[in-house]
């Protein structure tokens, strides 16, 4: 009943056996010229036909006989006798050998004056110039591209011979639904089938998706048996792990021959391959990142050995903002974000959950870390694959701190003038070592309202002697949430969740609790930390816990109780110096516009009387890192 | 009569004006999930749910309450009472609080065993862990990618709004015939409207194409009203030049407003803005090259301030691997081949001719050389955009020298190992050049049959003190071709078309010549040069000559008589150093192969004997640039 992964292959081992273990299936059909871009070539495509067929003006103008224009200069014009006008592309009549463009020629009277000589063949495109009746147009193999299809066109091809394949995708798994059906709990959608066909289809391959089928093994042995015949390759999605209900292998072992079950890949590690009646049959992992990562270095790979082109990637050259960690012994794929900062990439990691799709949502990129190594230091410099366009880069603004949904709101405005906002929430202090180290743009904090910026003390020093700018975003409105409207003095009596000792609601926390003699001991649940201010609410709303402290936009987004108890300023601290910025100024601009101001006061929790507000901060002060006493609302105070 | 252009606008204000004068549609379309890869996302996009909605397992195993498990250990293994079974994904009752790994326990009874401590929460993937509801997936302007719509389905999205803009195309030109029908002398395929199709159509733009319309200043009007009705944008192809039938600029005041017809950019000059009710109205030129930079520096800029993506442009730096000339003034476009020699990306432009189409498909990127510039020097380092997948660069040999039929034959075997071969035809002395400033991997060159290697002798020096391999490929038969059988002697009373001086077919003519003691400029014709043997073959099936000098396969190809004069080797020259390359490696075994001499055979003309054999020239040796004497066939001698 306990199972355990069969021996695990290197990536590299893996990889041979898949790309050698079947033959190409070589399949291939014609399609309309229109519809060829992006298919890859099977028959090479000659020209029917010399392109131009005949000798033609290359230029509107007049085709003369250039022994006639022997001797024209602007003292001696020359008055033509034979002459025929032309327009581009024109037949250029036998007794004519050049063209003299119309910008150079006069009128006079019915006739044309010249004052320079025609070279012979001049402004003459040859026939054949372009290309060669028969001649070879583009290879098999070559991925059409849409100006090749302009080519193609006026060479006379109307459809083309492109590379087919046919991919069969079984879904498995009693907790899944079809997409569109709203999951129960414990259920999940069918996602990775659908990424499967999307991902294929861009590279030519027709698929087809099955029914999901139940974890049953003779369901799932039925559903194989026939998709191996129309298919030249069948991927099966989920039943690849280790559970009690992955019965895959055991089908793969009845019909054909497992080839292997396990590669030593994170993420991805329980990828499948066996042999049905000559075909692969490839086992999807059931996690996204997993299945994302057996489709991109395992299915992928298949098709390219069998000559289909792979999608384009384009790899470049990052400076690592964080250390990354890896497992020695197993190739690892990590999303991260790329983005430029001064004339740096610098690259994000983006986590290595492999069932956190948002990962690769938000990431921009991937990185490969090959077996031996233990990971990277922040600050090595490795490769990247970019999965977007690497312009878009240039469009993104780096943000590393202490996130709030006042910050969403504002990247949402940015997003609308082609600004990108990159948003990280490891808290305010990591925020400030990545301004530091140059390994983002801008740093979103949460300070103490109010305070006068000298007044902080930390360790973190001001990076390169410049100064920082603070630009005040906004007063956020920080209290008590609760289901049922707690006050500070109920705290000793409550579920209490909190948050990790470096955020900003932790801080309010720890005041009220000092301010109020209330032992933090006293208080149940005061060890209990979740992550931020939003997985309070959740909790709260779903009963893990009675009371938390939040801002009171989470809370109401939540329908929660809130009962404030102070008051912080959310700033974005940049260096100085990035203040001239486009994308920077672009930010401050957005933050002063009304619009931005009304949104903030839509959400509620937000004071805007400051917003937009920019202070200094120079190298002889240093920032403290949750700076006391918290300034309490008036309502509170005294 | 004269039409001349209007005053040019340089590429900077003109885009100025294309992008600033126009308001942006803001048409968007929902369209299904599954049909929205490479689409922009038009609204926000947030998550319909929570993923997970309650706490689930992230492992297959067992649900343990944590405190159950305190001092668990290899030496004191704890057997559970309160469990329950989990696989991956499933929901975790209210009373457990950690996950163990299956692979971490032991079957103990009806029970299991564990030997570990479980520390709470692990392995337990908490709701919203992924993402949490209504929070924002994709922010508008995302181009969606395959493992995107992955996450957006598994948030429970199943369609999308996406931006989309309608553009309207209308060719002109009497000379103009539709696809799929032969063009006449003079017409050519209507296929810059298919272009601008399925170019526009990647970026995300419905278009329609209009049927052809005649050059009739009434029927364009007519066509032109109606197509601003239903459409953002409107293409009318040529009809923009300066001929004395391009009516569309005229056309266009008479509807509305035109506001630049002419800009400093090669090629696209004729390049025409217009506004007809508001919309924009994009001149295109006919000449395909300059259509091509018109749709990708005009039309999709425009579509880009309206909020589509560009097609992606992945910049790499190139050296030049020869000089490149500019019209200051002008922003130029030039297409190039990049590939790999070495450790360095080497850049060959492809011409600059707006007519021939094959420019673009044999290039895999593009430059841009600005305005003020007139050109860069060879070795120059520069951007080029690539247009292909930069992988496929790897899998590329150049060859520059002298081309064959026997090399094309050779390319298309090659193709289909996935080996793709880039040849240019700028002759012999310029391989050789190419040779030594590392710009191509081998040199294709044409040289006299078994002349000993030792005996060449040139200004052309090997480079870096290396050996040179030459690779024989095949021995050529050469000789006199015409349409009626003429011979060494009847070249003095024939119309004769000539090769430059650094073809091999023009060293056989010299030497025959003064073999036969004929004086060159007895010949007719002698001082008309083509440009290589093809194109002689050309001239005389076209009647413009009625002898020259080529091969047996080119004259037979053109149905052409061949009386063979003399035998030259084709051979494949390579640093020495190369030979070791697996690109080479495969290149030698392909010629080697029974299947490459039996098409050499198939064509005719070709002697393989020593076909595949290799011979070396060190440094001492010296090239010649046309050795003499050229070995004649045995039937021709004495």
């Amino acid at each position: 009943m306990v199972k355990r992964y069969l021996e695990l292959r290197s990536l590299d081992e893996a990889l041979t056996l898949l790309t050698t273990s079947f033959t190409a299936p070589r399949r291939t059909e014609k399609v309309p010229i229109m519809q060829a871009a992006g298919r890859v070539v099977a028959e090479p495509i000659f020209a029917k036909y010399s392109v131009p067929e005949v000798n033609i003006s290359a230029m509107d103008g007049i085709a003369v006989r250039s022994r006639d224009t022997l001797g024209a200069s602007d003292r001696n014009p020359i008055t033509l006798e034979h002459f025929t006008q032309v327009n581009t592309g024109n037949i250029i009549p036998p007794e004519f050998d050049a063209v003299v463009m119309i910008e150079d020629v006069w009128e006079a009277g019915s006739s044309f004056q010249i004052r320079r000589a025609a070279v012979p063949w001049q402004h003459i495109r040859p026939a054949g110039e372009d290309i060669k009746e028969n001649k070879l147009v583009l290879p098999r193999g070559h991925v059409i591209r849409p100006f090749d299809i302009g080519a193609l066109v006026t060479y006379g091809i109307t459809t083309v011979e492109v590379l087919a394949v046919n991919v069969g995708i079984i879904p498995t798994g009693s907790e899944l639904v079809p997409l569109g059906v709203r999951p129960g709990p414990g259920q999940v959608v069918e996602s990775n089938t659908v990424m499967a066909q999307v991902f294929l289809s861009q590279m030519g391959a027709h698929c087809t998706r099955l029914p999901i089928v139940q974890d049953d093994p003779d369901f799932i042995r039925e559903t194989l048996r026939s998709a191996v015949q129309g298919n030249d390759l069948v991927l099966i999605s989920a039943g690849s792990s280790a559970g009690t209900r992955d019965f895959t292998e055991d089908v793969i072992r009845s019909l054909g021959e497992l080839l292997f079950h396990g590669v030593a890949v994170k993420p991805g590690k329980p990828v499948m391959l066996g042999r049905v009646e000559g075909k692969p049959v490839l086992g999807l992992p059931g996690y996204p990142l997993a299945a994302q990562t057996v489709l991109r270095e395992f299915a992928a790979p298949l098709l390219e050995s069998w000559g289909f082109a792979p999608a384009p990637r384009y790899p470049v050259t990052v400076r690592l903002a964080q250390a990354l960690t890896s497992d020695p012994g197993f190739d690892e794929f990590v999303p991260l974000f790329v983005g430029r900062i001064g004339t740096t990439l610098c690259g994000i990691p983006r986590g290595k959950g492999a069932a956190v799709q948002m990962a690769t949502v938000k990431a921009n990129g991937y990185t490969h870390i090959p077996a031996p190594l233990e990971g990277y230091d922040a600050g090595t410099e490795l490769e990247v694959f970019l999965t977007t366009d690497p312009g878009s880069i240039e469009r993104t603004l780096i943000l590393t701190g202490t996130l709030d949904p006042a910050l969403e709101e504002l990247a949402g405005l940015a997003h609308d003038e082609g600004l990108y906002i990159h948003a990280t929430n490891p808290g305010n202090i990591a925020g400030l070592l990545a301004l530091s180290s140059n390994a983002c743009h801008a740093a979103p904090l949460v300070l103490p309202a109010r305070s006068p910026l000298t007044s902080y003390k930390s360790h973190i020093k001001i990076p390169d002697d410049s100064e920082l700018a603070f630009i005040h975003v906004a007063t956020i409105e920080i209290g008590i949430v609760s289901r049922d409207g707690l006050n500070v003095s109920d705290l000793t009596r409550a579920r209490f969740i909190n948050t990790r000792k470096d955020t900003p609601s932790r801080t309010v926390l720890d005041t009220l609790l000092a301010s109020e003699g209330i032992d933090p001991f006293q208080v149940s649940g005061y060890l209990q930390e979740v992550h931020d201010s939003p997985a309070v609410a959740a909790a709260i709303r779903n009963g893990f816990a009675d009371a938390g402290i939040c801002t009171s936009s989470i809370a109401s987004a939540n329908g929660l109780r809130f009962v404030p108890v102070a008051y912080e300023d959310y700033e974005l601290a940049v260096r100085r110096e990035l203040l001239t910025d486009p994308r920077i100024r672009m930010l401050i601009t957005l933050i002063r516009s009304p619009t931005y101001h009304a949104m903030l006061r839509k959400i509620g929790g937000y004071t805007t009387e400051t917003t937009g507000m920019i202070r200094y901060l120079s190298t002889d002060a240093i920032l403290t890192e949750y700076p006391l006493p918290v300034s309490y609302p008036e309502s509170l105070q005294g």
